[in-house]
């Protein structure tokens, strides 16, 4: 529906809440509705909150059957799971996966037993230095079962008898993952991955859900030269297998962006391609160089998110990742903590706005041809340029995009060329562009 | 004439008042000869101030009529003046021409009136910042006029009725602009370009107009492999014009240096040419870097001077601008500040050195062949080397320039390349080279 | 008798004294017995010398005539001395070749004679600013004589007559120099160059012969990919010479290394070879960097050791030197300060670690191939990762050096390219190659 509706908007009408002031709490929104639900990497869990997802933009779901070959992996059984608890001796819930969800390993298998507290301590997991939160844990590719607890009520529990329930299934089924496509004039593809797999955790990734479908749904609206693809995955096995099943398509892929951790109140940033210099990767630190984050640009690494797949070398796809603070170096990361406080709308409005930039300059960045190249052309016949030599007067700011763009507009530089090496922001280089083509003086080149 | 003298001395030979201690003291009394003289774009003014530079240094004037097509532009129509005041109800002149040429808008149209200061105050222009100081304005491209005034003189100013002259001309007529050339034992030229077109303005630009004089009259007495063309031309028209003239010679310019505000008592700086590392800029980025003013190399932008027109992107040449303090960074910049006191012999002086040591390197820059590449050749028995194991004594240093010319004179290294590699002075490197040569051990190639 | 062994040890083993405590200790004692004897560029005490070694490590000895052309040298005359002294007109030695040998100008001629001080005096050769020191001198290729001695010893001496002998002979001889090869599985050479031409001075160079001479025992008993050449030669005439002898076989030379001043307590440090980036020199360097020694690696110059030799432009070998504290910069430098409380056995044992760091890497640099290209392999299903998701656990830290060599075993990355890249020290990475390796993952392409 979307291609068909002619948008009329361009991709930085986007930009500064100016057609939509409400990104920011909607995004929240949409992390408070998710944060209840019991994710894994496969589940109910998954195909609830994307069907919340789905409410929202256009998303195919698909399935995959556990067993599935997946180039050296197969994808797992399916998790569910109901209920689980620790029971005292007196019957009370000690530990309780209705209080959160992260309280039960990952992948548990069912068990249901009694055993004295010296049984039970090492299927306990906890974070000493962190007495007061909750860590995740899971054990996806182990059949195991456990539970998290705050280390000061692991501390509190007394010695006797305990009732254990975990109330799950781990069975045939199949994977879930969520995919939005939005068509643009050319075949040539944006992807957007974020992962889907995380319980109770909101920056890490809720964050990057509701981003993701923000953002999706604002390029609905929008004029666009590339068409985006959106992956709502569960890490590492989602995209593995979306790779295997798409194997043949990735060369449409020209830039990549995983989000994730994009709630939080830190600074943006953005972690390199595998390839390093990529376009996205130039898009990226050109729009956090303009703020003053160019600090927070990071090589690659071959750890982190989805982008290890991406970037590993057989496909070494332009993907790089877009985050706040980065995973792993926030203290709330993968425990209770990551939780509805830790982000913030405004927080999530910034990140779109940061990947909106993005995404402009790879909308935008193309090549002119200076048609009159000897000498400047006369800007002020044009309109384009003061007409005194007041040089203690206003309005030189703009005339400096305009020649830049004719100086270095021989067909070896593109729009970005120009703002790197011109430090200007790359929208002023392309209004200058736009003005210096309407006045015939730019000609755009393949 | 100088071509034919079959001159005795080596460029280097200029270097440090070594043949000619007068240099700034006559570049200064050059400026101060022309300091009167109201120069614009066009005019008697700039054909007044040619002819005494004619005095010094062969110059051919030449006279391009109005109208002419020059690219994008058109040559303008010749403004001239002989007179211009504001006058207050008693008759006294408030504002005066003959005081200073700054106070009228350059080019503006004759005009003759009486009106209320009322009706005067648009057409008066001052600096409220610099309210001690008459500010330069212009209208080239643009019929106007108006006056500059120092801007406590304009608050000074009472109501009242107020009777206003311009006495100019703008008519058919020619643009003027000067060239000297001097040949040398090839016809690849250097380039050097300085304006002409300011009025009464000293650093900005006479100190230009000094200096290339200087420089053309010293180097009229030089061995020269390069020849060299001087260019005394009105601002960016001026290089508009010329380069529509000469394009299909523009070939031979291999290197060339734009000279503006070179009389101030600032440190030298450098902008690099559109090229950003051609042999002009190396060479220039070598001579500072030498003399621990690596800080003051800009990086090309494409404003400025003329260099704007030489680098734009169907000419590229490699033209850079050697400045002391870059135009518009000096509080006294496009002002009657910017007068006699504000440029210095001395500071005219070690302009001069610093263009001679970039021809120097230009002049010298050539690749060399060891010819005894294998192992070092024994430098004692040839005279050239300290013959015992004394490492405390002295007469270390110059065999450390030797040694570098020997080791990188491959084929692939020049004697700047050498210079920049060693972090030795360029004339260092020249002496080794020379005596490395002389004793058979090394031979130029092309 | 090395090669037929078949060695069991790699490389690494030999590193921390794990196989050998005794190495700094070790050559710390051949540096006392080598300390006494009168070196030179030839004649017997390096032949002495050189004797010391052939005991602890195989070694062909090589003598070269007097007056044998080597390139643009001739090799010198043979220089022998018995016995040199001053005697006062007490017939007291008052410099006495019996305390050091550094009291006589090496390759002084015979002079037997009685002259009164101020005839003596310009013979007398001393450092006014170390006045307590013995410099040495040398006065190879001019016939000379001359005396070195303390300072303040020189200003003792009473006005008077001296009798003066130097019972030295300047013969036709040879040039002596010694070569040990260590045959690899490969005709491919690394070379370790030392110069052994000084007299009584350890770290320059008794230091260097005495570490060449442990890598040499050390490497005989490991398995070696490469073939390994040792050299003990006079300084600059000796590799000279060894060049002109050897000039077809030099394109086996891979890699090289000059050792010198190896025995101080100062840092090690690394020059790079002329090439400036050859294997043996990001191989210095990476082991340098990962020690926080980056600030030790200086860039080539074309004065210092042997690697002027090597590195001169008919050759251009890839020789780096590594050195503690650099000659010329510490102030015992060419006098007899440089003695054997200099020199610590912990300097020379860390120096021996540091060049087996730098061996090891070339021995051990090689390009994999990922065999599971797309996405990660399972590493877990293989042992080889932890099971649960538990990244507050440990065990993480070598996770890291395989997922680098899967991500950039794409074929265009060797071994030191990828522990460059991710800033892991190379063992971290070679263990991670070997383990990925054994389990198939990985396959060593050419």
């Amino acid at each position: 529906m979307h291609a068909a509706a002619r948008p009329e908007f361009a991709i930085r009408d986007l930009l500064h809440g100016r057609r939509d002031a409400a990104v920011g709490t909607r995004a929240h929104d949409l992390i408070r509705e998710l944060y209840p639900i019991c994710r894994s990497l496969t589940g109910e869990g998954v195909r609830e909150s994307l069907k919340l997802v789905q409410k929202v933009i256009p998303l195919d779901i698909h399935e995959v059957a556990s067993g599935t070959r997946a180039f050296d992996w197969v994808v797992p059984k399916e998790w569910n799971i109901r209920d689980a608890y620790i029971k005292n001796a007196r019957g009370e819930r000690v530990v309780d996966f209705r209080h959160s969800n992260l309280h039960v390993t990952g992948y548990s298998v069912p068990v249901r037993a009694r055993m004295s507290l010296g049984e039970l301590r090492p299927r306990l997991y906890s974070l000493p230095a962190k007495p007061d939160v909750v860590p995740l844990r899971t054990s996806y590719f182990r059949e195991d079962w456990g539970f998290s607890i705050a280390h000061r009520d692991l501390e509190k529990l007394p010695e006797g008898e305990y009732e254990v329930c975990i109330d799950s299934t781990l069975t045939e089924g199949s994977l879930t993952y969520g995919e939005c496509f939005l068509p643009g004039e050319t075949t040539d593809e944006v992807l957007v991955s974020t992962h889907i797999c995380h319980p109770s955790l909101c920056n890490d990734n809720l964050s990057g859900v509701a981003l993701a479908t923000e953002l999706a749904r604002a390029l609905g609206d929008c004029r666009r030269r590339y068409s985006y693809r959106f992956l709502f995955i569960p890490a590492q096995i989602g995209s593995i297998v979306w790779l295997s099943r798409n194997e043949r398509n990735v060369g449409r892929i020209k830039h990549g962006l995983v989000l994730v951790a994009v709630g939080d109140s830190g600074d943006p940033s953005y972690k390199r391609s595998r390839r390093g210099n990529a376009e996205i990767d130039r898009a990226a630190v050109h729009v956090l160089r303009q703020q003053g984050f160019e600090g927070r640009v990071r090589e690659f690494f071959p750890h982190g998110n989805d982008e290890r797949q991406f970037c590993s070398p057989g496909f070494n796809l332009p993907v790089g990742s877009f985050m706040r603070t980065p995973c792993g170096t926030f203290p709330e990361y993968h425990t209770s903590a990551d939780n509805l406080d830790f982000v913030r709308p405004a927080a999530l409005a910034d990140s779109f706005d940061q990947c909106i930039g993005i995404f402009e300059i790879l909308e935008h960045n193309r090549r002119y041809l200076n048609l009159n190249p000897k000498c400047e052309p006369q800007l002020g016949k044009r309109g384009l340029y003061r007409l005194t030599g007041d040089v203690h007067g206003g309005g030189k700011v703009k005339e400096m995009p305009m020649l830049w763009v004719l100086n270095l507009s021989d067909g070896d530089h593109s729009l970005l060329d120009i703002a790197e090496r011109s430090e200007l922001a790359f929208g002023d280089v392309l209004a200058a562009a736009h003005a210096l083509e309407q006045c015939g003086l730019l000609k755009e080149i393949e």
